[in-house]
C-alpha cells in the first residue's frame, strides 16, 4: 500500500468509501465503460499522471481508469478543493481488482501553493517493475497546470538554463509563478533531464476545461505543443453540459453552503454569459434573484438579452447588486474600485476558473481594508471609515461597510460546496475515459505535427447515450427512410459539424 | 448569567455572535422595529416563552424582543433544529443594553425526546424578583408544542388525574405522546397546580405554522382554548413568504448538503401544492428537475396543472420519481408499500411539519430492511434481496436495492441544511414580534371567548413594508384621488379581506 | 326567432356555431353541468338579464343556462368586445332543446357609447306569456354596469327626479356617465316606475370582476344595495384562475395580434402584481421580456420582488420600457406626463378594467398630438416636434416620435385578441351558473339585509374538480385516517377560510 | 413601374407601407447596414433573385438590397406565406431613391403548388438596358427551391433530356416534385439553354434555413455545387436567434390565431430539440404547458432531460398529448398511426420545415375520415366511427373524434400568423445582406471547387452588435490587458470556431 497521501486514514478512507459507492449509481457513463471495457483492458500498460479536482467523482473516474488497466497518479488541479476523505479512500488501497493496491494520490483540501506545485510534480514520478523512473504515457489535465509543468520543464533544460527568481515587482512576477519556478529549479537541480524524458514518453493529453484547452491552442499555434491534445473541454456532452448544468447546480449550493443569504429577490450579477454563466443566470433566477449580465461578446449579449436579462456594465451596476459572479476565464472582471463601490454585505464569488478573475490582490491593497474569517473559505473585507478610495463606507447604522468574499476569490463551489454533482462530471469523464483511451490505442496526430483535437462526435454522442437511461429518457429511432432523407446513419452521427447544439 | 445550556461555551457563542451579526443585516424588518419601538420599551415587564426552532434567526428575534423590554427563556421546536453557535450566543450574555444577561436557552442539536419536553417544560419558568416562580405572559409557538403542554397540563390538574403511560399497541401511543405524559407526569408529582398557574398568567400566544394554527382552531371551536392566540402563519407576509420563498431557498440547500445529487433531470415528485408545496416545486423546476405533484385538494391540484407540472397519485409514480418530498402538514403521506416500490437510490425528504408525513416506522417495519448512517441525518434504507412486500429488489449489478432517507423523516431544511434563510425569517419575526406587542398591550378578544385572530391587514403591509428598501423596491404611491376611486386610504390597508394575494 | 341582433345572419350564425361547438369541448365545466342538472331543470322560470363580452364562451354560457331551464336576454360589457358569429348563432335559434327560439342578443363589435347602454337596458325586458313586462329575476353582470343602471334608475324613480345632463367642466361629466344619464332619461320619460318593477322582481346579481364586485361592497357598505349578490370574482377558481392564467394567455395574445413585436429582450413595465399582474408578467416573462413592475402595495411589491423582478416607480422607468401594460383596477395609472416621455413606438395598453387606467383623455389633449389608425383597435399616436409638454420628441433619424396604443385604452386581450380562451372562461363560468342556481333557488340573505355573498367552498372546490379530467389530473383521495388527522371530511372542503392558495 | 404582381392595387400597398415602416423601427440591423453602406453602393450592378417568404420583415430586406444598389426579383418560398400588403407595396414603386419603381414580386397568399413553381422560375428572368435576358448575380434562397431549379435545370439541359412526367404510383413521385418536372419541362421547350446560363452568371448563393443548407452540402459533397454558397443559416445570429427565439414568439402566436385554445395546463409534444425545438418547448412552458420531447439524437435528448422536459416517443404519447408540434426537419415524424391514436380535439402542427414533417397524405387515406374547414389554415379532420385503423374514435357524448390539424401541415407560423417578428428577422437578413456583398464583392471560393462558407465570426460578431442598443444592452469593452491575456483581438472576434454560444 502507498501511503503517499497525508491524511490517508483509514476512517477517512471509509467514509470516502460510502460516498464513492453512492456517487456510482450517479455516474451511469463511467460505471458503462467499466462494464463494456473492462473485459478487453484497453489502458493495459497505460500510466496516467491526473491533475483534476480530487473530488468523490474523481475518485470514480480514476477507478474507471484503474479498471481498464491503467496505471495512475494523482494531484488536484485547485489547493481548496480536495475532499479529503475521496483521496483517502483512493489512496488506501482495497485489495479488489479494481483498486488491488491504493494510487498514490496526492492532494488534501487546504494545500499551500509550494504544496500544491509540489504535488502536481510528484504525479510524473512513475516506476517500471524494478523501481526505475519512466515516465507517463498520458496526462489527464484539468486547467493545463500539468501540461503546464512540462513544457516550462523541457523548455529551460532545452535552454540549460536556471529558472530565474522573479520578485514582487517584476513585470512578470506573480505569487504562483515564483513558486512553479522554484519547482522547476529543485527539479533541474536534482535531475537536468527529467522534463525532456517525461515528454519523450508521453503519447498526449486529454484536457478537461475552457481555461486549458486556450493555452494548448496557443501552444499548437506557435508550434510548441510536445505531445498531442485531446480537448475534451468541446465535447458537447462537456461544455454544455459540465459548464451548465453543472453551474447551474454548484453555484447556488456554494453561496448557501458559505453565506446562507436568500438568493430570492436579491440582484445578482453574473460576469459573462458563456456556458459557465448561462448556467449560474439561470440557477440565480430559479431562486428568484433578479440577475444582470456584464458580457464583452455581442453574440452572447444578445443572448443573454433574448433571455429576459439586463445586460450592463460592471462600472454601471457596482453599486446595485447584492451577489456578484464571475464566470469568464478572464482576469480582472470584478476589479478593486468595483467592490470599493458595492453595498454594505455585498457578495463576491468567482466560479470561472483562475483566482484572477477577482482582483484580491487588488482588494488587499485597499489602505485601512481588514480581512476577517467568518469561516473557511469565508471573508468579511471590511472597509476602512473613510478614505480617497472609498469616501463613504460607513452604512446607515454607522458601522463599517463590509463585502463578503468567498473562496478567496478562487472557485465557489469547490471551495464553498462540494464541486459538480456526480451525474454531470460522469458525462465530462466518460469523455476523459474514451479521450485516454484514443490518445494510447490511436495515433491522433496520424498526419502531422501535434495538434489539439475534439473527440468524434459519435463518441460525444456515445456519452449522451450512456446517461439517458439514468434519466428515464425514451429515444426515439430513425427509421431507414428517415436516415436516408437526412443523409446520416440510422446509428448517428446525427448532426453536421457546424451545429451548436 | 444564566447557565442552563449544555453547550454554553465562548467559542461557540463567539462564532454565533458572529453569525448573528451578519443576520441582521438580512433582518431588516426586525431591526426597524428595534429602532422604531427600542424608545417606549412596549414589551416592559413581559415575559416570554418561546419555543421555536434556535437558529441564528431566531437569535435575532430573541434580542429584538429583548430590546423591546421582554424577560424571555426559549427552547427549540425541533430536536435536531438548533444551531448550536446561536444558542450559545444568546445564552452567554454580552453586557449589552440587547443582552445584559444571557437569555436561558435550553436547546441543543440532536436532543433525545425526553430531553426535548423537559426542554420545552423548562421554558415557563420564569421567577420574579423574589426568586418566587412567575408564570410567563406569552407563548411564542412553533407548532404548538408548548401551547399543548399547558393544555393538556390544565386538563390532567382539573381532573385531578394522572396521566397514564400509554404503552406500544395502545390506541393512542405513540413514543412521543408517552413522553409528553411522563413529562406531565413529573410536572404533577412536583406541584399539582403549576399549569394552572402558568395559563392564567398568560395574556395569548403567537403560533408560526400551520400545523400550530390547526390545533388552535381546533381547540377554539371546542371551547377548550384558554388564552387568546394570535395566528402569525396566516399574515400574509408569513404564509406567502416563509412558506412558499424559505422553501423554495431551503428545500433544494438540504438536498444538496445532505445527497450531493444532481437535481437536474431528476424526476422528483412534491406530495402537496399549498405554499410550501409551491415553493418546493418551483425551486425543483429551477434546478432543471421534471416535477410532479400528489394532491387531494382540487384547486391546488388544478393550480399545479396550470403551472405546467403533471399532477398524479403517489400510488402511480412511486416506482418512477428520483426525489420525494412532503409539503402537506398531514400524516402517511408517504407510506411504507410507497418506498418499498421506489427506484433505487431514490431521495425521501420531509419538508412539511411533524416527522409523521413519512411513515418511518412502516419502513423500519419492512422485514430484513437495514439501516446505514451514511452521514448524520442522511441513512440509506437497504431492502433485503427478496421478500414479500418487495419481490424484485436486487439491483441490475446485482446489489441490494436501497432509499436514502434525509433527517429521519423530520424538516430536512433544519436537519440537513440551516433552515430558512434570514430574509424571509425576518418577515415572518417582525410579524411575530407586532403579534407579542398586539398580546401585551391590547386586549385581543375584548368581545369573548379566547379565539383565535389574524394581525390586522395594515400590520402585515407594515411588515412587507419594512422588507421593501433592502430590495431596491421603489414603492409608488397612491394620488388621493386614486385612493378615492378605489375607496381606500392612501396609507392603506389596500385590499379587502376577501383578497387572496 | 328574434332578431334583435343587428349582424345577425344565417352565414355568421354558423360560423359561430361551429366555434361554439369547439369551445364547449374546452369547457368541460359547463358541459359537466349540463350533464348533472338538465334533467332537473333547476332554472326552469328564472329570467336572466346578462351582460359580459358576448364571445363565443359566452355563448357557451348561455347555452348553459337556457339547457337548465333559464330565459335569457344578454348584452356585451364592452363597446369592442363582441365576437359578431358567436352573437348571431346565439340569436339565431337552432330549433335544438337547448336553443328552441335563440337568445335575445344587443351587442356588436365597435358599439358607440349610445348603442352600448341601449343595449345594456334592453336585457331587462322580459315579457310574460301575455307579452306584457315582467321583470328579470337575475342579473349576471360583468363590471356592474347592468347592476348600477337597475341602482341610478330606481335612485331618480324614487326621488321623482330628471336625471341631469351633465355638460363637460362639470365636475362629474364624463362622455360615458352624460350617456347612462341620457339612457335613464329616456327611460323614465316613458315609464317612471320600469327600474323600480324590475328591482322589485330581482333576486340577485352575481358578478364577475374586480371592478363590478368593489361597487357592490361599496353599495352594500352605503346600505344601499337593492338585492343580494353573489361576488363570483372571489371565487378560487375565479380570480386565481381567469385572472391570472387567462391573462397569462391573452396578454402576449393581443400584443402579438396587434404589432406582431417580438417580446423577447423587450423591456415590459407591467402596472400592478395583483392576480392580472401576476399572470401579466409569468406571461411576458415566458417571452423572454425583461419585465419591472410597478406596484402601491407593498405586499404585492414584495411578491413581485421575490419572483425576480425589478419594482420600481413609472415615473422612474417611463423611458426605458418598451412595451407598457396596466393591470390595476385603478385610475389614470399611465398618464399623458408617462407617455410623453416614452422611448419611440413604445406599446401602450390595457387588461385592467376600465379604460381609465390608461389617461387617453390627456394624452390627446398632447398640443400637436397626432393619431393615425395602424389597423383597427391599433393606433399611433404621433408626438409634434417640439413643444413644451415634450422637448425632444424626434427620433435619431428626424423622424417624429410616437407609440402605439392597442384598443384605445380598452382591454386589449378583448379588443386585440379574443379575450380569455374557453378553458378559463370555463372555471369563472361554471361559478357562475353555480352562483344563478344558489341565488334562484335559496334565499342567500336569510339572515338579513342584502349582502356580498361568496359561494362555498364546496362549490369552488367542484368547480375545480370539474376541470381536473381534461386536464389529465390524477387526484389523490384522502384516507379516512388523514381526514380526521387533519379534522376535514373526506370529500372536503379541504381549507379554512383564511387560506389563500 | 412593373406590375407582375397579382394583387398589386394601391390600398393593398399603402397598408403595407405602413406596416414596412413600423417594421422598419424593429429591424435595426438593416437599417444600419443602409446607413453604413447606402453611400458606397456596394451591390450595384448586382442581380439578385430572392426566394423567401414575401413578408413584411421580407420587404425591408428586399428594400436594404436595393438601398445597396441591387437590382431584385423576389417570390415567396411557400404558398401559404406571402402577406399580400407587403407584396403589394414592394411592387408598387413609391418613387423614393429606395424603391424608385417597384421590385418585380410574383408572390401571393395561397398559391397552388403550379403557381409557386411559376413565380420561383420568374425571378431569374432579368433583363439588360437593351431588354434582353440577363441571368441573375445571386440568389438569395430559403429551403433551397430556387437553387433546387437551377441545378436541375441544368442537369436536364446538359443530358439534352426532356424531363419525365411521374405519375402517382412511381417511386419517386410527389404531387410537388411533379410540378417541379412540369415547370422544366416548359422551361426547356422554349429555352434549352436558359438554366445554363443563368447558372453561369450565378456568383453564389446565400441560403436562410437548415433545410437548403442541407441540400447544399449534398451537392458540395458529391461535386454536383455550381456555385459557391453561404450558409447563412449557421452564423450564430441566425440559427440561435431566429430558430429559437423567433419560434418561441411565432409558434404559441401561430397557435393562438388558429385555434383559441388555452396552452396552460396541456401536455404539449415537442417533435425535436435542436433550436427550433428549443424554442418551441421554452414558449409553451412559459405559457404553463406540461412539454414532452421526443428525440432521435442523444446530445439533444440530454440537455432536453437536463432542461426539465420528459422524453418519450410518440409512440408512447401520442394518445396523452393535446397538442403536438414538430420542429424536426425530418420527414414522416407525425404519421397517421398516430393521429388516428390521438385525444379528440389534439392539435397538430408543423413549425420545423417541409409540410411532409406531419404524414398529410397518409391522414387522407384513412378510410372514412372526413375534412371539413373551420377557418382558412385550420381543418378539423373528424374520425369514423369505428375502422380498423381506429377502433373507437367515439367521444363518450357519442360525437365522433376528430383532431385539429394547422396550415395543412405547412409552417403553422407562417400560414396561421405572421411568422417570424421583425427584430428576429432583422438579425437573420442582415447576415444575409453581409452573405450577398461578400458573394458579390469577393471571391468566396478563391481557393478551389465551389463550396459551403459561413460568414466570418466578425460578421457574425457585427450582425448581434448592430441590434444591441435597441435591446438597451451595454456592452463591456476588454481592456488591452484582457485581450492579450485571452489572446483575442480587442474589437473581436472573440470566440474559438470550436465555440457553440
Amino acid at each position: 500500500m502507498t501511503l503517499d497521501h497525508q491524511v490517508a486514514d483509514l476512517s477517512l478512507a471509509v467514509a470516502g468509501r460510502h460516498q464513492i459507492r453512492l456517487a456510482e449509481h450517479e455516474m451511469p457513463g463511467l460505471m458503462a465503460l467499466r462494464a463494456e471495457y473492462g473485459p478487453t483492458q484497453p489502458l493495459a500498460g497505460a500510466r496516467i499522471a491526473g491533475s483534476l479536482h480530487m473530488t468523490v467523482q474523481t475518485a470514480v473516474l480514476i477507478e474507471t481508469l484503474t479498471a481498464l488497466g491503467a496505471e495512475v497518479r494523482w494531484a488536484s488541479c485547485n489547493i481548496f478543493s480536495t475532499q479529503d476523505e475521496a483521496a483517502a479512500a483512493i489512496a488506501v488501497g482495497t485489495g479488489t481488482p479494481e483498486d488491488p493496491q491504493g494510487v498514490p494520490v496526492f492532494a488534501w483540501k487546504n494545500e499551500t501553493l509550494p504544496e500544491y506545485w509540489w504535488a502536481a510534480s510528484k504525479i510524473f514520478d512513475f516506476t517500471d517493475e524494478n523501481g526505475q523512473p519512466i515516465g507517463p504515457t498520458m496526462i489527464l489535465d484539468d486547467g493545463g497546470d500539468a501540461t503546464l509543468l512540462v513544457h516550462r520543464g523541457v523548455e529551460f533544460e532545452a535552454a540549460g538554463a536556471v529558472p530565474p527568481a522573479p520578485a514582487e515587482g517584476d513585470a512578470d512576477y506573480t505569487a504562483e509563478y515564483a513558486v512553479v519556478l522554484d519547482t522547476l529549479r529543485q527539479s533541474l537541480a536534482t535531475d537536468p533531464q527529467r522534463w525532456t524524458r517525461i515528454a519523450a514518453s508521453l503519447r498526449g493529453v486529454s484536457e478537461e476545461t475552457t481555461t486549458g484547452v486556450h493555452r494548448l491552442y496557443q501552444l499548437a499555434a506557435r508550434d510548441q505543443l510536445l505531445f498531442p491534445a485531446i480537448n475534451v473541454n468541446d465535447s458537447v456532452t462537456k461544455s454544455k453540459f459540465d459548464n451548465r448544468y453543472g453551474i447551474r447546480h454548484s453555484l447556488p449550493d456554494g453561496i448557501n453552503r458559505a453565506t446562507d443569504v436568500l438568493i430570492g429577490g436579491k440582484v445578482a450579477v453574473v460576469c459573462g454569459y458563456g456556458d459557465v454563466g448561462k448556467g449560474a443566470a439561470e440557477a440565480l433566477r430559479g431562486q428568484g434573484a433578479r440577475v444582470i449580465v456584464t458580457e464583452i461578446d455581442p453574440i452572447c449579449a444578445l443572448q443573454a438579452a433574448m433571455d429576459g436579462y439586463q445586460v450592463a456594465t460592471l462600472d454601471d451596476v457596482a453599486g446595485s447588486g447584492d451577489i456578484f459572479i464571475t464566470t469568464t476565464g478572464n482576469r480582472d472582471v470584478i476589479r478593486a474600485r468595483h467592490m470599493v463601490a458595492m453595498k454594505d454585505k455585498a457578495i463576491v464569488g468567482n466560479i470561472g476558473h483562475f483566482d484572477n478573475e477577482i482582483d484580491m490582490a487588488g482588494l488587499a491593497r485597499v489602505p485601512g481594508i481588514e480581512r476577517v474569517e467568518i469561516k473557511p473559505q469565508v471573508h468579511e473585507w471590511i472597509f476602512p471609515e473613510a478614505s480617497e478610495t472609498a469616501q463613504t463606507t460607513a452604512t446607515e447604522g454607522g458601522e463599517r461597510r463590509s463585502i463578503i468574499v468567498l473562496s478567496e476569490g478562487r472557485l465557489l463551489n469547490l471551495g464553498n460546496a462540494t464541486g459538480h454533482p456526480s451525474f454531470v462530471m460522469s458525462a465530462s469523464f466518460t469523455n476523459q475515459v474514451l479521450a485516454q483511451i484514443e490518445l494510447y490505442t490511436t495515433d491522433v496526430d496520424a498526419d502531422g505535427e501535434p495538434g489539439v483535437h475534439v473527440l468524434p462526435k459519435v463518441l460525444d454522442e456515445k456519452v449522451a447515450r450512456l446517461h439517458l437511461e439514468a434519466l428515464g429518457v425514451e429515444l426515439t429511432e430513425l427509421s431507414k427512410d428517415q436516415a436516408e432523407y437526412l443523409d446520416v446513419d440510422v446509428a448517428g452521427p446525427y448532426k453536421s459539424e457546424q451545429y451548436r447544439y
